[in-house]
C-alpha cells in the first residue's frame, strides 16, 4: 500500500512468533513474540518485536500467524550420495538370512559401492536432491555430504561433485567431506595400507577443483588403524584441511584422541567412548556429533558417554548419519527425540545439537546455527507452541516455511 | 476426447504401478504392473495391466505413473481425542525431575483429562481433525478413534462426538472405540468397581446416541482388575457391542484370556503375553495388535512374543496408539520400521499389520484391508520401488496420493 524507502541491501521485517534463537546465554535463546530483521542474506536485527526500533524502515513485511522460529537446522553429517538402496537386504535379515546368505545376496557396503559406480552422474544427482529435498522440508538449510561410496579416485571425485551440485541446485549451504577412507574398495583387498597412500595421493586433485571441504575417515577394526587415519589426517592437515572421524562407535580404538591431536572438527557416533576420548574433546574443543538413528536401526545398546560429555563442556551435536545401510533415515525431528528417548539429552539439548553445536561442528558457528545479528538469516517456522514440542513428537513434522539466507524456500509448502 | 459411455456406478480404470494387494495367497499379493478398475466406491477388477478385460468402456482413466499401491492404511489403535499435550512432562523427565515433581507440575494421564474437560468442543474437534490429517497424508484411510480421556458421562460422550464428526469431515473410514475404562477419574477414587458400574449404565446412552462401534479398557494393575473388565464387557457383549483390550503390557494380568472368552476383536499391546495367551487368542481368532511406538517411547525391553504369535497363525495388526503421554507419534510408516527394528518382524508382515490383519481388528475385514473385488476402492500410492522401501527407511513418508472410496483425496498433495 505505502511506497517504502528502498534500500541496498533489502531490508525485510518479520514478527509474529516467538523466537528460540538458540543464543546460549538463556534456556533456548527465547524470545517470546520476538521479530527478526533481515538486510539481504543477514540478520540485522532480532528482539521482542515490542522492542523493534521506532521509525524503522523496510522494504517488506511478513507475519508469522504464530508459532515458534528456530534457527534453520544443520544436518552435520550424512551419506546422501549413493546409488540403489538397501531394503532387500534390510527384509533379507528380517526373514532370517545369515550374513553369508547375504553376502551372497550381493547385500552389505559393497552393494552400495557398486550401484554408486554403477549409477549414472544424473541418476546419482537425481537420487541426491531427492533425499536433500526431504531435509529441506524438514527445515534443514545446512548440510554436510560425504563421499564414500565410489572408492576410487573418479567416483569419489564425482560423488563430491554431486555434493557440490546439491548446493547449487537447492536453497541450502552444502560442506563437502572426502571420506574415501570409508571402507576398503575391492582393488584394494588386504592393502589398505596402500589404499590410504593412493587416498592421500587423490587428495589434492579434489581440493583443486574446489570438492574437499573437510577430510573424514572410518576408524575401526573393521575399517581402517589409528595409524592409517594418521597418515591421511596428517596429509590433509599438511593441505589445510579439516578432518573428522567415524570415531568409537563399535569398539574404544583411540580414534577420537587422534582426530583431537589434528584439530578435529568433530568425532562421530562415540558410542564406546572413554573418559580420556572426553576430555581430549573437551581440551580440544572437537564437537562430539550422536547418531541416535544408526543405533536405533543397528539395535546397538552400548550407549555414548552423554552425562560425562555434558560434565566436561564438550558440544554435542546430532546428525540422521543418512545412509543406506545403517541409518536410512531423513528426520533431523526424528533424531531429536531419539536422541532424548534413547541417549537422554534434554529437548533443548537435542535443537541444540541440530542449530548451535551442529554448525560447530562444520567450523560454521560465526556464521550460522544462531538466530542473532550478523549471522546468515536462515531459520524454520514451525507450527507449535513452544520448541520442546520438535523432539516430543516422533514420525512428523510441524514445519510451516523455511526461510534460508533471508529468501522463503519455495520447495516447503505452507 | 472420446465420449464415454456413461454407467452407473462410475467405472474408472487405474494403471501404471505395480500393487501390493495384501491378497495373503502370495507375498504381498504382489501385481507387477497391475490396474485397477473401480465402480464407485468399491474395487470391481484387480490383475495384471496385461489381462484387462478387452474391450472395457470406463468412464475415466488414470496413470499411476510408477511406484507402488497398497491397500489404505488403516491405524486400529489411536486415542486422537485429548486436549493439550505433554511435551513439558517430557522435558521435565529428560531434565532428571521426579515423578512427584511431575505430578505437582501436573503430569501424567490427569493433566490430559484435565486439559481434555477443560477443552471447548471446536477445540478438541479441530485438535482431533489436525491429527487424523497427518494419519491421511500418509496413506491411512481407516482410523479408529478410543475415548478415555473425559472419563464422565458428559466428557466421553463428547469425545466420541469428536470422533464420529472425523469420519463425516475427512475421507476416512472411523470406528469409535469407548475407552471410559482407561482410568480412574478423581470422582471416583478409590471406588473403581462404582466406576465400573457407572461406565455400564451410560453405555447404552452412548450406543443409542450411535457413538459406540466397540468397547475398550487397560485391563492392568495401575488400571482395572480383570473383574472389573470382565463386567464391563459382559455388558458391552449383552448390548451386541464388540470389545477389545489393552492387556498384558506392563505385566501378565490374563486380560488376554478374558477378553477371548468375550470374542474380543484384538487384545492390544502384548509385550508380557505368555504362552496361554497366545493359544487364547489363536483359539478365538482375536487379533493380536502390537505398538512398538509405545515400546519404544517408554524404553521397553520386554519383547511381545511374536515367534510365538506367528507359529500360532495369531493375525498380528499393527497401530500408531497415538496418545500424548506414551505414544506421540502419528507415523504408520516409521511404526512400521519399529515393528521390524525392534520386534522383528518382517517388511511384509508390518505392511499387513496395517492393512488385512488390521481390518480383521476392527471386524472390518470383508470391507477393506486387501485389493480385491468387491472390497472398497481405498489405496496409497507410493514413490517406491518394491513395498519392503516402506519399512526400511524411518522418519519420511514417500506417499504421492490417497484414494478413498474410490475418489482422489484432495487433502494428500502429489
Ligand atoms: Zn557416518
Ligand atoms: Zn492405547
Amino acid at each position: 500500500m505505502n511506497t517504502p524507502a528502498v534500500r541496498r541491501p533489502n531490508r525485510a521485517l518479520w514478527r509474529g512468533a516467538h523466537l528460540a534463537t538458540l543464543r546460549p546465554d538463556r534456556p533456548w535463546g527465547w524470545i517470546p513474540d520476538g521479530a527478526i530483521v533481515t538486510e539481504g542474506e543477514r540478520i540485522a536485527w532480532v528482539g521482542p518485536a515490542a522492542a523493534l526500533p521506532a521509525g524503522l524502515a523496510v522494504d517488506a513485511e511478513h507475519d508469522w500467524g504464530g508459532g515458534v522460529v528456530t534457527p534453520g537446522l544443520i544436518d552435520c553429517h550424512t551419506h546422501l550420495v549413493y546409488g540403489g538402496n538397501r531394503a532387500r537386504e534390510f527384509e533379507l535379515r528380517l526373514q532370517g538370512a545369515s550374513y553369508e546368505e547375504i553376502a551372497r545376496a550381493g547385500g552389505g557396503i559393497r552393494s552400495t559401492v557398486q550401484a554408486t559406480r554403477d549409477a549414472s552422474d544424473a541418476a546419482l544427482l537425481d537420487a541426491t536432491l531427492g533425499r536433500a529435498r526431504v531435509l529441506l522440508r524438514e527445515g534443514v538449510t545446512t548440510v554436510e555430504i560425504k563421499s564414500g561410496y565410489g572408492l576410487s579416485q573418479a567416483d569419489e571425485a564425482r560423488c563430491l561433485r554431486v555434493a557440490r551440485a546439491v548446493g547449487e541446485r537447492l536453497p541450502m549451504t552444502v560442506r563437502t567431506t572426502a571420506l574415501g577412507a570409508h571402507a576398503l574398495p575391492p582393488e584394494f583387498a588386504g592393502r589398505a595400507d596402500d589404499y590410504i597412500e593412493a587416498l592421500c595421493d587423490w587428495l589434492p586433485g579434489w581440493q583443486a577443483e574446489g570438492l574437499v571441504d573437510a577430510v573424514d575417515g572410518f576408524c575401526e577394526h573393521i575399517a581402517f588403524s589409528p595409524a592409517q587415519i594418521d597418515r591421511l589426517f596428517s596429509r590433509a592437515r599438511a593441505l589445510g584441511l579439516p578432518v573428522k572421524l567415524h570415531a568409537e562407535q563399535l569398539s574404544n580404538s583411540g580414534g577420537t584422541a587422534l582426530a583431537c591431536r589434528h584439530q578435529g572438527l568433530s568425532c562421530d557416533h562415540l558410542e564406546h567412548l572413554d573418559d580420556a576420548g572426553v576430555q581430549a574433546l573437551a581440551a580440544a574443543g572437537t564437537v562430539a556429533v550422536l547418531l541416535p538413528g544408526a543405533y536405533y536401526f543397528l539395535r546397538d545398546t552400548h550407549l555414548p558417554p552423554v552425562a560425562a560429555l555434558r560434565a566436561a563442556g564438550v558440544p554435542i551435536a546430532l546428525a540422521t548419519d543418512h545412509n543406506p545401510g545403517t541409518s536410512p533415515t531423513l528426520s533431523p525431528l526424528l533424531m531429536m527425540n531419539m536422541a532424548c528417548t534413547l541417549f537422554r539429552l534434554t529437548p533443548e539439548e537435542a535443537l541444540a545439537g541440530f542449530t548451535r553445536h551442529a554448525a560447530r561442528a562444520l567450523g560454521l558457528h560465526e556464521r550460522l546455527g544462531q538466530l542473532t545479528p550478523g549471522r546468515q538469516a536462515d531459520w524454520a517456522h514451525w507450527a507449535v507452541d513452544h520448541p520442546h514440542e520438535l523432539a516430543y513428537r516422533f514420525g512428523h513434522s510441524p514445519v510451516c516455511r523455511v526461510v534460508r539466507a533471508g529468501q522463503p524456500v519455495q520447495e516447503v509448502l505452507a
